[in-house]
């Protein structure tokens, strides 16, 4: 896309989300067509297309296929995360990267690993502890699951050297994931290896991907006290 | 934009993600050209950009102007966190919405506030504590402040009957917004608040908001022991 494109669709969704702050459109009103808004504003109808789309990505804009486009009532606001590689996450932030393997081990994967992947017990998993240090200190602790039906090369891979978070993002790429995030308390082994007390509060990721329709892996990311996730919206 | 389009570029991202992940195309390679791709594929170039920059959004592609486009050698997943008023957020899990204000008093921003927003000290702001309820059990507690300076409505507003999550999102838009998420212990005032026993694991969130340069409001909502955030990457 040329620079005068992006100023293009940019400047009219400009103009859009201006006439929305405003008021002069309100919540729940339908706005005019993309043709008419096009000869309004002196564009290309597909450069309005564009902004539209993104206003509706933002959540600013209900699009409807037969009730045409109204502004939201309830804009539902989105923020985008962005969840690199752990190892580049840190060096990121200026920290030095550090990397330990604690454990691997071929194992009956539990209940709740077979039901977080959609798997039967029937074969064995790679059961793989890591922590991973920025400049020398406990970052996060790392308990991962892969299934050895799906990615049978990562029993060849030297875990002790790359991290299985790395490997699998060189090797294994999914196409479908579920994260999410809570809050728990520090258990007395993984106060031991984080290096705080039991009882610490610890902001918790759990991560499960599929290639189409099999289970790759099934990850629990626990950090370090005073982790903040950020994002803009 | 028509049925017949979104497939046309739906299919293209498919086969783009395809050669990726059968390594056709290996991590840092170049690609060929949209005009290239284009022929191959027998659609317009237009359809291989938009395609493109789906897959560069989803972390897939490096597009650089000058370098071409290559394959991500170190992908980062972006996960979109919807972020919907928090009414709507509990009627959508089929529970029963409560709200109680606890508190609303005109006061001198902490300079902590003050920081966050990006404001001085001078004005007073509207400093309001309130408890969303889910099937009348204490779902997220809400410490605010908002800027009477940005949002004068705001002291015209009924706060005991609308929440001002709701209010602000209805009356004050904003174009910036940064947001964050960690884990913290419950102090002995908000497991009081939240009925839980203090030291419990909370989820926080904490949102700031901007109207182009003017601070709105700066938000903390700790979600009671329990809580959840997920998505799809």
């Amino acid at each position: 896309m040329s620079a005068s494109e992006q100023t293009n669709w940019q400047s009219v969704h400009d103009e859009v989300l201006r006439r929305i702050h405003t008021r002069e459109w309100k919540p729940g009103d339908q706005i005019p067509k993309e043709v008419e808004l096009a000869e309004q504003l002196g564009c290309a109808r597909a450069t309005v297309n564009r902004a539209l789309r993104e206003l509706a990505a933002e959540g600013f804009l209900d699009r409807r296929r037969k009730a045409g486009t109204r502004v939201a009532t309830h804009p539902v606001r989105r923020a985008k995360l962005d969840i690199p590689v752990i190892r580049l996450e840190i060096e990121g932030r200026g920290q030095k990267y550090g990397y330990g393997l604690l454990l691997t081990e071929r194992r009956t994967p539990t209940p709740e690993i077979c039901a977080n992947l959609g798997v039967s017990a029937k074969s064995d998993m790679l059961h793989i502890s890591s922590l991973h240090l920025a400049d020398g200190k406990p970052y996060m602790f790392e308990e991962r699951w892969v299934s050895i039906d799906t990615v049978p090369e990562i029993v060849d891979a030297d875990l002790s050297k790359i991290s299985a978070n790395e490997w699998l993002v060189l090797h294994a790429p999914y196409t479908k994931g579920d994260i999410s995030f809570s809050a728990v308390l520090a258990s007395e082994l993984e106060a031991k290896i984080l290096r705080t007390h039991a009882g610490a509060p610890l902001f918790l990721m759990e991560r499960t991907t599929w290639e189409n329709d099999a289970g790759i892996t099934s990850a629990r990311l626990l950090f370090a006290p005073g982790y903040r996730m950020h994002s803009a919206i």
